[in-house]
């Protein structure tokens, strides 16, 4: 039980995001009762994950080693000039989901978080500087968290690009489709009354 | 972003316990930015994991493959005539921290559940019956989850049990130790009358 591998085993994936001890010692358990499948499959996977993947040059999505810039970087019929800046890479496909988007991605990799100790110089931002130059980028929409440290990043990054000739935006804040008043909170109802629209 | 490799990796994920599609994308994104880091540690622990962890033959809990049985089950200070039932070897730990119980174990490896098609078949309750024979058991104890499931596994392994002349018991049912009335629901309340204990 307090074998030193399965001890091991549990400490990292404590490690991943949202996982405490408790359900990482019910996850290394799944993984050890199954050693020739679940537990082989998995480090078949991150082995291959190893070997073949990579962070895109542009941005900073994971692609093949062999194909950087990834794929969506590369698509010649995606406008150009606009850059969609996000948090983190997993938020692309959530963006690309909507169907709505059809620029370019510029992935932070984080966000300013003093509680964290997170400050600018974590994030990918003089990256992002140099690609609205040299990309010659002409909007960049801050799709960033509706919280406090989505606020400040968002500031910050409109800081940096303010004297660069760039529009800068940032994703609509409002009540979420198919839901009402009733579930909102009222800073939700007050951002949603300060962006009426006229209809 | 959709690269095989990486889809592997978070389909993989998703196969841990508590899992489900977009903590399976933010665990595999936090693996491969640190390729080096995070994720050789991982593959190396779970490498190790399967080469040198194995099924205790008695408990069913982890065990190294040069010591089985585990280190609980050959200690020779512990009652032998007791026997603790838990569902998943995870529960092990959790009973011991109590300091209170000094028998062996037996974990079921999970529970009667017809909602997710496990019947008695799938559980090491003959392998229980067994080592209740071989081993010269006396007494019991089941420690289930309190709710319908493990109440049905409770008499489902009493009825097994009945005729062999082994006591068998189960963890008391009450409020929890630093709560109250306040926060307990009205089955919680009615178990705790119900086996409630002269002062």
């Amino acid at each position: 039980m307090s074998t030193e591998a399965f001890e091991k085993l549990r400490t990292c994936l404590e490690e991943l995001p949202g996982v405490g001890r408790r359900s990482a010692e019910r996850m290394a358990w799944k993984l050890v009762r199954d050693p020739d499948g679940l537990l082989r499959e998995m480090i078949s996977a991150m082995q291959s994950a190893r070997e073949t993947l990579t962070s895109c040059s542009r941005c900073g999505s994971v692609t093949s080693r062999n194909a950087d810039p990834c794929r969506l970087c590369s698509d010649e019929s995606r406008e150009r000039t606009v850059l969609c800046v996000v948090e983190e890479p997993a938020d692309i496909p959530l963006i690309e989901r909507s169907g709505v988007f059809r620029g370019g991605y510029h992935a932070l990799m984080g966000r300013i978080s003093p509680m964290r100790g997170e400050g600018p110089a974590e994030l990918r931002v003089r990256h992002l500087l140099k690609r609205v130059a040299a990309e010659g980028i002409r909007e960049v929409l801050l799709a960033l968290s509706t919280d406090v440290e989505g606020d400040a990043t968002a500031s910050y990054l409109a800081d940096c690009l303010r004297d660069r000739g760039v529009k800068i935006s940032r994703l609509a804040f409002g009540l979420p489709v198919g839901s009402g008043l009733t579930y909102s909170d009222p800073v939700t109802v007050a951002r949603a009354i300060r962006g009426r629209q006229q209809v």
